[in-house]
């Protein structure tokens, strides 16, 4: 191994995220609990989101934008106007949830500073993620923070040029198989996958990985001892 | 000068954006016609904005839902949930603009590639930005494509280091004199001003700018004669 830079997942890598989401969501499905079941709402939310994310992208806005049309949609336009300006404000307030941090990353970002080049690699809306940095107090960890519009071979191959190195210096740490560790590895770098405990049905991927450039730890600090 | 790289503004700068936005303030108060005057709409749109810029950012879905705050501000919740569908339409139909270069823009691009590392310098949503360049058709003439999520001195100066350069060697083109041209002079870079007929209330200044790296032309081929 000679890795040069170690990139970091942000979202339920380095803080809570999903969870957020999922809170978002149940307060969403309450306001609707009235037209369909619980079931059907989630269902619903999801198949607004398949067919906008193409379109919208990733990050809270997008997010706030399918609730809305979502809840359109399942009250066949007959939900009340309050009940969209409830929507509005579960996207803000998902927008100001507070930062916190995961146990042990803050431990590990010290032990690599000063071995290793640091980069956040990480989608969603760029004001959204470059806020997130911020209140999290880990900025002055990182040499760089890379916002993809998506995770794939492409965006981390701009991200290998931009740094200036070759893929097999690159490591990248994360949550999502889909996102984090798949194109990292078919792109000829190295990857680390910390699972968190719950995954965005979007990153989910039925697949076993076996790769001699791929590890899976329970927690974050582990991959001090695979370095 | 001793440039080494020429950075554009996209929006108004390389292609028609504002007007887009225009046609579709100009849709969103016909919807609302019934409620205010047409200058009590507008006003009241650009005051949705200016409170929630902070928080949403630039970009079409944060424009999209300041629509819809201010539909609901507007009519005091009274307006009926078809208005708020239609207004998620304006939206999606905004991010489906072709894109219409502006005259003489891609002759520009031509003379400059290989004199020059030519780069985008734009703020907005990451996806929204990103395909905007695809369709162009101007991808091919570009080494960098830099979103940024405010177009101040800290950002550029980011921009600058990323490109490792000096900021002497770096001369921005664009339509914005608060956003393309005032903190790149700032950092000690060049700047050409060409003008577009329109500018978004937000990027209006009051300003005369006389400083020995700054230009205007009235037309973006005649930054050919200035370099």
């Amino acid at each position: 191994m000679s890795i040069k830079v170690v990139a970091f997942d942000a979202d339920d890598t380095l803080w809570v995220n999903e969870p957020y989401f999922r809170k978002t969501e149940e307060a969403f499905c309450r306001l609707l609990e009235g037209y369909l079941s619980l079931h059907d709402l989630e269902r619903e939310l999801m198949r607004t989101e398949l067919d906008n994310l193409p379109l919208y992208g990733y990050g809270v806005k997008g997010f706030t934008l399918f609730m809305v049309e979502a809840a359109i949609r399942i009250t066949s336009g007959t939900l009340s106007v309050e009940i969209i300006d409830k929507i509005l404000d579960l996207g803000k307030s998902l927008l100001n949830e507070p930062i916190e941090l995961l146990g042990g990353v803050e431990d590990v970002l010290e032990s690599l500073q000063g071995k290793y080049r640091l980069v956040v690699a990480t989608k969603g809306d760029l004001l959204d993620q470059e806020r997130k940095l911020r209140k999290s107090g880990l900025s002055k960890y990182f040499h760089h923070i890379e916002i993809m519009s998506e995770k794939d071979d492409a965006n981390y191959l701009k991200l290998i040029r931009h740094l200036d190195i070759q893929p097999e210096e690159l490591l990248m740490v994360g949550n999502s198989l889909k996102s984090d560790i798949l194109p990292v590895l078919n792109i000829g770098g190295w990857a680390i996958h910390v699972p968190y405990h719950i995954t965005w049905a979007h990153e989910q991927i039925n697949h076993t990985i076996e790769h001699e450039k791929f590890n899976t730890v329970e927690h974050i600090s582990e991959i001090l001892t695979a370095l």
